[in-house]
């Protein structure tokens, strides 16, 4: 079993509970830089793994595969964490790990553990606040919304097919006792509900 | 002193190390509702304040003005702590009691510790992943934009400008050792960058 463990934006305390858990759990740690194998250093010993810095995509897939061969080798029988900074499903280099594990491994499990993103947490150092619709952006376009309170599912999803969003997940009680995840839209949803329209 | 701590989507485990931290050394913890008290509960008692579900803006600033009170009365000299699920900057009840505080009683002292958020963490639930740019929206009007690897600030705050952004804070090396946050834009930014962008 394979697990991206997000570890947060680089304070040694903005781990969580379960990130430590797991890492104490793990059989093998694997970091993608020095700063996640100094943050996770109090619970477990790393592995760091070669991710140069280029945007040469031929040498980026070559090192993917390569690092994706090594955690492969050791994840099919034991509890195996790549532990990156952030979050390991958002800009993460853990995403292109995943991607090819499933690809050529497809027997191996792969799961995630969220971790305080840079995304959110720059507010707390900033000293400000966002309470209103926001955008996030590295450049490259934006296909993908995330719209909260989603209390009118259908409604939503309606309208957001005119924008040219095709592909809908409802997400409803995250986290909590009644949870539910469908890409099955209900007509009317809870306050605490969120769906993701993603276009080709 | 008042802290407005994040204590994750839900999860009772992903509470950060520093949100209990803060938590067992608060004299008094303030929670918004159940969920909240039941999450901290292994860490801290807590006083659940009343902040009824309504968009009577009136009924509203009554209570918002209600609880400053009563946190700022303990606030003043001691450690107090406002727990919320999520992160405390993001569409979060602590930032209009923050607001208030801030207003009436500007000598307490006020500061965040961010939590993990439900806009970035449901992608683990959801088992998808977000590499590209994207929106957030409760329905409100979009304002600001958070723009990562922002290598060439003022470059990219003069095109922001014509899209009506005004504000701007740059931020590098986050929760590092290197921290730089500035509302003066740099020429050249690191790839651990981002700028926030505001418009009126």
């Amino acid at each position: 079993m394979l697990v991206g463990v997000g570890i947060g934006p680089g304070d040694a305390e903005l781990l969580t509970l379960k990130a430590v858990k797991i890492l104490e759990q793990s059989a093998k740690v694997y970091v993608p830089g020095k700063l996640a194998a100094k943050l996770i250093k109090p619970y477990a010993a790393s592995e760091i793994l070669n991710f140069p810095m280029t945007h040469d995509q031929e040498t980026l897939e070559k090192h993917w595969e390569e690092n994706a061969r090594i955690i492969a080798s050791q994840a099919r029988d034991k509890l195996v964490s790549f532990a990156v900074i952030g979050d390991p499903n958002f800009f993460s280099t853990f995403t292109h790990l995943r991607r090819i594990i499933s690809k050529q491994y497809p027997d191996i499990v792969i799961t995630t553990v969220p971790g305080v993103s840079a995304i959110t947490s720059f507010a707390a150092r900033a000293n400000t606040q966002i309470d209103h619709s926001f955008e996030v952006t590295d450049g490259s376009e934006n296909k993908s919304k995330i719209v909260l309170k989603a209390v009118k599912p259908r409604k939503i999803a309606k309208e957001l097919e005119k924008e040219g969003y095709n592909e809908f997940i409802y997400l409803e009680n995250l986290f909590a006792e009644k949870e539910h995840i469908s890409t099955v839209l209900p007509e009317k949803g809870s306050y605490f509900s969120m769906i993701l329209a993603r276009k080709p």
